[in-house]
């Protein structure tokens, strides 16, 4: 119950008990992402050990002692771990287990490091981790696209806008046109790794520590990058991870639009593609389905993300070094990254064993009218007219054509002066052979070898282009990861010399 | 690798074992649900069994064998039983395990029904326990800050506005204030509970099915207030969800707010309030800390369900009748509704134990200007001023007095006739004592007497009418949660009749 | 340039004119507001001058000259009021206005009442009647969906899930699914009309005034339902507007859904759907395009409001009574919900004029395989084997019919021994004429006759319900409409009298 | 009427007058931005027709022509251009006007672009100058906290989390800790000019052009860095925006955090800072008030950018090549990005112009214990006690000191022995003269003189280096408005000599 207070406030830690609701709302939320962070606080954890130990802080039978604890915790896993909400967060949950395990000794660990600190540090190791594995599937997304577009450079089809069909065009260029936003966004998550490994330890409890002078052992111990040199930006930084997730999120909208056009593409009524077995789902109840799940999966994998980004803005929407800020982040981001990173590679199989139907498409091209634009840009230079007049020629042609089920192939030099007679008021008497030739898609489709264009050629080149970044940054990414891989290798190393005593 | 396939396109289901990206993307997420959905599965089935025994579809020795396994299905655990990714999502863990324990007489479990149905109904019995659960929960805060409020309603204190002191008022009006609008998303929980206590069982594929010729039946055995009746609003509904969650989140917006204020004012610098120990937690590192980590879990909270809200709203954007919009929200739902549940009980247990600083909160309003209003109301009604005027008068008595150090308690009548000499070109010659009355902070909020004011006879009756509203909600509330329990106790009392054979 | 400032702080108003950054950043974006504003600052000052009137507080000849220059005020458009930023918000404009015109007796108007009251009064009178229009064009949305569904019920089409042939149904039943959310968040927003039309009125700053004992008088000369009873209530209450908010994007998410299907639909290759004219738009270049436009700027502006919704969401997670939770909502607010009805007038428009391809529709009917559960049911009960086996077989037939480029009504019964011999080991010899009939869609159609169903005689019914709710409901808004409209009426009617001298 | 249609359906624009609904939930929106695209609408247009010269597409005359009209429009207003929805969005309006004005010519215009190649243009034209000036406003921002910063490096006050105090720091050293994050998101600002400056000119209507052999021509002529390459890339792109947007909102907020942090601190029971008169706003109805209304628009605007963020994510949430997903952008991404800088300008004053109340610092730090870590490694050090059990003993000295009214400063010998013996059974027996110094919280901040840290030698490095970093990206981006400047002043003068057949 409430009570009026009109005396003196009491300051230091309350030494009651944390109330049943604070365990279920807040330490439980904070528990089950133990797992999550176990590796990277275990990391954390060490490397501080080691560095008290550099500094001659902790004692030399206190430091084996700790480290011998927290090299056992580290071989243990994190479901065989006493995390338990009823004594708090992870961190509480390890202290109450090391000090069960060698007593006193466990003591030195809080020496000149909040536990904040261990957070963070644990919060990067993994993202760092997550991130470049996005990384690496991204760029397996980009190269698989850029292989599966090469096969298909030749596959004419009628590219659409507004679903309506729009110009001759080949489900190779079609496919293409995922590639460079895929490559952009690679290359803003390999921006991201470099501003997510950087370390926030030695930052104290928000403005330094006398204990800790030189920041860069710490970053040095755990294969950091660089030192965040703020220390209020060591422990608070959040645009990082917002440009990260974003990063995600904008990776996952490029795919979701594919996997949109897939699924139109693999109805019955289009035809155009068909999933390959592996990645559709039966039906329980309607014995002819065959249903394209994985394309609900990445649109809809999508669209948690997005919440996933706005959530964390809406909670990092507060007065400055709050907690939330990022105790919730702890979970949410390295869960989104890595859940981006299953749908990348989802949807890189999707595209790789993708079945393709060529007759169809091409025979959509010729009952359409995908040429009328080359046809009136053909009026407009053989002819003179401007294009506005062209484009109403060529406009009544086409529903001339239409009503009377003429194909976009089959129109005729007759029916451009019928429509030139009504719209400009003469005819145009062009050539039949000509005509011929500019609605022919495979001719049209040849004319668009500009930078960037449909033409087989140009789209040959442009793979060639993104195959080669798309490799360069998978190469970056991987090369990170072992370069984390062996700073750990190093770190454990130092602390089992160190726990068995053989220091030198 | 994809492949040109330009033949026909091969309908039915795939014989092919699900990629192992599939898995981890897809189904690994609907698998991480089952735990939520198992209970309701549960119950879906079996209701579904009894109702094609009912209609005389299934033989009466493969309803029994089912029954039976659902029986025991429904006394295993969620971790017990053999859910498992590699063979899909929930559902196809359920079959596998009964085909695997009665053989063929599980086949008749689909009949009529598709999965979705299953799992539709799982989640609206999943989502009417959570949202009644919800709605206790909020009614108890509105009765707790009531009560709270009550006691402190001549407890005074300068309320803010911008977190400037503006006017004398009472810590009871203050917090009483967070009551209605609690009681309304109390309310809109209520009538949610009805859209969401709805049946969408009996809708077939999308458009009905020819075995099942009455709806009601199953909604009646599963404890549904109604049917869903259009079939394709019966599978694909999201409104309802929507609605859910969007109250969710405003409950907590409301309290996230009581949050932020009550961490203002216990810092050291305020110290209007104290939360009580329970409620707080230590720094490992800092002695002297006993942070308020209860409201940052609160805060907190608010921001990742912001986040949860948008995200479903961005998932259910797409074409209609697509799996994702719901596959996604099985778990997505349930868990935002219930982390809501256990933030309001949190924050009922921070309003409940709360310390309030009298003595601290009087000594500021002595101090402060906030009886500046009634100081120019008083100027305008005596000396015939338009208010402008007044007001002008009494802002550069504040100025002044603020410079000179004279609290808002102590300023005098030829306070006022300097200012208005400066002013209006002319003195006031008001009564001292009468101006003594105006400064007088208590001697205001008793003023403040018409309806919602901070008089105390308006706080209490506010309070009195706010209570019983919040008591009755929370009686409706528990009394669905009562007839929810006892409908599924009859279901699972004839399906045990049935499996034992004893049908009568 | 920032000063150490050790001395005392002064209060009160500062004489400094506001900063050029603070005119651009701040004021600037509240004047943006003040046409969508300026009806309802004009109704809420003139209820004040007529309140403080009848309670004798004003004098009469200062009541007549404000109450002349806001009537004035009230016949001229916003666009011809000075309203500039160089002096602050829109009531600061007024404020200055008057005060040109009048001279001091303008320094009445602010007696009792904070600037914030007369926004909030503002904001609510402008959407009351901007709820009430979308509520109105809501139910015709609704009322014009039944009427196109009834037209369309015995119009075959393969329902779809996933985008991939379901069942045989009707266009009508598929199209009146989007009825039901259509009136439940028209409902919602009758709700929520009741909410939003409450009087914030005689609040004072925010915890009462001692000038105003009844509330009532203001509510009802505006023409308010009821008063929001707690003054900080009244002043920063924001569920209401989430909840409104919410049913807008609601409203939306749901047109959104059919505008996704029917650009789908409307594609060359699907073609069952085709836009009326004056809902297209040409293309600039491509002179065979008709795009959809209509069906983008449905599906766009729904994403637009999920932001308005975040974002006002984003902008209350702040604590209590802070001026940024409602500043930016006076124009976000209106102009969402305003936008959301002209959206839906829109689909209304497409839903009302939109060509359905019947031949096309029943050829994909005949062609696929929408009636493989009826025939794997039909198998179920004629052959008394559970579904899971007859499912397989049927699958077996449609795959193999598939591959044989055999049309789903065309599969025999020698198709069907085939594939059971495969799957059970033996024929099951059915009768031709019965299965000819269970492929027939027409005929499967006709067993949905449950509620919700889409046999025709079910639409039929559904139809009539959800017309006569519809109907219901936009007379109910229109009533409200009216109500406001009179109330407004009656309130400049006793101003004239006032301004006039002729007060009886 | 809806009709069922079983013809054959009619290609080619309608001949229908669009429906006034379309008019106004469409073309009225994108009217609407019209005054937004101007500008870059007539670079375009120019552009387009100097290319489609240098290619003896268009006749010279027509040619002259056209620049005339274009060139006139560029010296037109927007508000004085006759843009109307009845006609379509800005691009019909622009083409009926030029025909109105020239005649048939006006028609070369539409020659190998589409209109939404137009808009793209302009709006990249637009938004490279918006993100070159937000990217300026944020180093100013950035400068300007260094100054502030350096200023008050001895201010001394208790930094806090959880608005608990913390430790010992600076003025200085707080506030800038805002300024990394700054600078990281205005060297985002730069590398997305980067990305936004590049041209999608010439991409055709998707695939590429027969008439545009060379897209680099109009890049240069428009200034462009570079050309986008893939035609649908060009198009299509979102995460250029989407990245640019984020960064906007991330810039937001980290400012509304320093704005969320002045409000509590110049609350009165703070009264740690104040803002200078021109960033407040007085109170209309409380005359002491002076409210920091400046902070409140920095904070909802930083929420409503948020909004923003999520409802771009949610439009283009879609398949490809569809119109809403920019249609929306054309105004919505450009407004935020500006509305982002006139914040950042905003803040940057309040920054600027801060009164900072040292005493009132100082005076809380000797009240206070945000001694207390630096007194538990004192004991620590000189005891040989783990940090466990110093802490407790220090955390008993607090709850006793804060118990009795004792300050951090007084705190004795004899307290802590005190509590030494009832946590540990020992005295500690400390020398009264070090314990002395160590609670000193001067002392304590020159130990935090690791990077980083609040020492003040410490953050007159990190202020030097960060100044340095601030104005060398506002040089940039400087640099980069000249740049575009410049390339629009060349492309102007050649129209002009085009148009006044002063072609050499």
């Amino acid at each position: 119950m409430t009570a009026v207070n009109s005396g003196r406030r009491v300051e230091g830690p309350s030494k009651d008990r944390p109330a049943q609701q604070l365990i279920d709302a807040g330490f439980a939320w904070e528990i089950a992402d133990a797992p999550l962070l176990h590796h990277g606080l275990n990391m954390a954890d060490i490397a501080h050990v080691l560095d008290l130990r550099h500094r001659h802080i902790i004692p030399e039978r206190a430091a084996a002692a700790l480290l011998g604890v927290l090299l056992d915790t580290h071989r243990t896993k994190p479901e065989d771990f006493p995390y338990d909400a009823a004594y708090g967060e992870p961190y509480n949950s390890r202290e109450r287990h090391f000090v069960a395990t060698i007593g006193d000794d466990a003591g030195w660990l809080h020496a000149g490091r909040p536990r904040r600190e261990a957070a963070r540090v644990a919060l990067r190791i993994l993202l760092r981790g997550l991130t470049a594995q996005l990384a690496v599937a991204a760029s397996e997304f980009a190269a698989t696209s850029c292989r599966t577009a090469a096969r298909y450079r030749e596959v004419y089809m009628p590219d659409q806008t507004y679903l309506q069909q729009a110009q001759p065009s080949t489900f190779g260029h079609y496919l293409l046109g995922f590639v460079p936003p895929a490559i952009r966004d690679c290359d803003r998550l390999i921006d991201a790794l470099a501003q997510v490994n950087t370390s926030p330890g030695g930052a104290g409890c928000v403005n330094g520590s006398r204990l800790l002078d030189d920041r860069r052992v710490i970053a040095d111990l755990l294969g950091f990058d660089d030192v965040i040199t703020h220390t209020r930006d060591a422990m608070w930084q959040t645009d990082t991870f917002v440009d990260l997730l974003t990063t995600s999120v904008s990776l996952l909208s490029n795919q979701s639009k594919l996997a949109e056009d897939l699924e139109i593409w693999s109805s019955q009524e289009f035809d155009y593609v068909d999933l390959a077995g592996p990645y559709t789902r039966a039906s329980v109840l309607m014995p002819q389905k065959r249903n394209p799940y994985a394309l609900s999966i990445v649109r809809g994998g999508g669209g948690v993300l997005i919440g996933r980004l706005t959530g964390f803005l809406a909670v990092v929407k507060s007065p400055s070094a709050r907690s939330d800020n990022l105790i919730f982040a702890y979970g949410e981001i390295p869960k989104a990254v890595e859940f981006a990173t299953r749908i990348t590679a989802l949807m890189e199989g999707v595209v790789d064993t993708l079945s393709v139907n060529e007759d169809r498409m091409w025979q959509r091209l010729e009952e359409g009218y995908t040429q009328a634009t080359d046809l009136a840009e053909f009026v407009m230079l053989r002819c003179g007219l401007d294009y506005r007049a062209a484009y109403l020629i060529v406009g009544e042609v086409v529903r001339e054509a239409s009503r009377r089920g003429v194909r976009g192939v089959d129109i005729s030099s007759e029916d451009l002066d019928r429509a030139a007679t009504s719209v400009v008021g003469r005819t145009l008497d062009l050539d039949a052979e000509e005509i011929k030739t500019v609605l022919d898609p495979r001719a049209i489709v040849a004319t668009r070898s500009a930078l960037g264009g449909a033409a087989p050629e140009a789209v040959e080149s442009m793979t060639e282009e993104y195959l080669a970044k798309a490799v360069d940054l998978g190469y970056r990414a991987n090369h990170a990861l072992e370069k984390y891989a062996a700073a750990e290798a190093r770190l454990l190393a130092e602390a089992e010399q160190v726990a068995a005593g053989r220091n030198d």
